[in-house]
């Protein structure tokens, strides 16, 4: 029985789920509830109770490894038992390690083997500015979607991303490239920020069905509605909302895990709306 | 006493010394004389014989997080040990730790602390795709070195970097928006491959002083003395030439350390021709 990351999220949205939650783990944010003296148990104790209050909710969870990392070799083992418990408790519900990797191939070797074998993730984003010959140890795993990151959702993305490079912005290249060259095992999406919806269009024009991550929504200010209007394929599908930080720390409170479920629900409702 | 990158990397090209030993375990590799029952124990064994061997000579170390990762929190584990080590035998030796990470601001406050808090790094390698804003917190460590992806040693490195962006292609451009505004504290630096001595020179034009982080000699196949003639800055400085195969595993036998100091050796005798 082997996972294919493109049936999992295939099979999320059709049953309508959209809404990915970002886990995004920062002690200090934590309800002191939460905390106990260890950084690695803190954390795997948070991401259990928010994938326990959510997993029927959503269509994906994308643990960002940046965070985790912060807190070093406890961190990362945190990183690894959160990954392993969304795969006993919600094995249908695909993990999207969001750790924005890119060196030359050889070193992708590394970075592949630790997100797909040994982090057991379905799926992992990475930069383009290396070329496809550099992406090839990723794009050569079949079974795992490969994000690329198109148009960033920070406000200096456009520095380098809208350059015109032969009559169209450098993120149109990419995703050009992604979408006719990078895809020949079908397994490739794009990373594209709620908070351009132009640009979005402008992308899913070019990418046709493929899945795109939006992240940017909650806390960084994209509109949901709008992010859902511009990022949707042919078929009412295809987009990965993400929201972290507007509900992992929705409650300071006991009640967190209970807020970032209905923080979900109120996410769900949003896009269940822009979808009609 | 703080430790500055630029004053460390400034007095190690005083004495002559532009050899960077990159430091990519890779257990099966080693020879079977280093191999232990343990993962971790192993890559820490062989990377302080190397270093024992080799830090005399140096200019710096890189070790490439990919290769650590690649075995899990024990490879985590043996990079923070390494890292330790060199700075216990060896602390006028910086260490640049070949991340390549890149994410938007909020997100790369985490990868800062793992690389300069944890990890204890001097240097960091980070992608240029998302623009300034997003390295800031990078950028804002003004006693860290933060290496900036240029022109990579693949050889599908044009499919991004060499598209004209307004009359230079774009690895140029990143070059000068480094150069120009993104080095305020005085700390950046960039990464050229010497696998494109012709790049390379035209990148040197453009960030004068600016340390230049080059990899791609020996596996790779770049020309070492094109590389320096190609590299060097004005004062016949600002180099740092990697090399990490072709001296870890330059003998698969119980000599494995004398042959990486041999090999480091044969590099540093022909940049030192190369700058006569």
């Amino acid at each position: 029985m082997s996972r294919i990351f493109r049936e999992l999220i295939g099979s999320q949205w059709e049953q309508g789920k959209f809404v990915c939650v970002g886990l995004d783990p920062d002690i200090e944010k934590m309800p002191s509830v939460a905390r106990t003296s260890s950084a690695r148990d803190t954390i795997i104790a948070f991401n259990r109770a928010v994938v326990d209050a959510t997993h029927d909710l959503v269509c994906a969870y994308k643990p960002n490894s940046a965070f985790f990392e912060a807190y070093g070799t406890e961190g990362m083992d945190a990183l690894h038992e959160t990954i392993a418990y969304i795969r006993s408790v919600a094995p249908e519900v695909p993990v999207i390690l969001d750790a924005k990797r890119g060196d030359i191939g050889n070193t992708n070797n590394g970075y592949a083997i630790a997100a797909f074998d040994w982090l057991g993730a379905d799926a992992l984003t990475v930069h383009p500015y290396l070329g496809a010959d550099a992406v090839e140890p990723f794009l050569a795993r079949a079974d795992k979607g490969i994000f690329v990151l198109c148009r960033t959702s920070n406000g200096g993305s456009a520095e380098f991303q809208n350059l015109d490079v032969g009559g169209m912005p450098l993120y149109k290249k990419v995703a050009h490239n992604v979408a006719e060259g990078w895809n020949k095992h079908g397994n490739c999406g794009v990373v594209v920020g709620a908070t351009y919806p132009e640009e979005l269009k402008e992308v899913r024009a070019i990418v046709g069905e493929m899945p795109i991550l939006i992240p940017g929504v909650g806390a960084q200010g994209g509109d949901t509605e709008a992010a859902v209007a511009a990022g949707k394929n042919a078929s009412g599908r295809g987009i990965i909302i993400n929201a972290a930080r507007a509900v992992l720390y929705a409650s300071k409170e006991n009640d967190f895990a209970d807020a970032s479920r209905i923080k979900t629900q109120e996410f769900s409702g949003v896009i269940a709306q822009a979808l009609v």
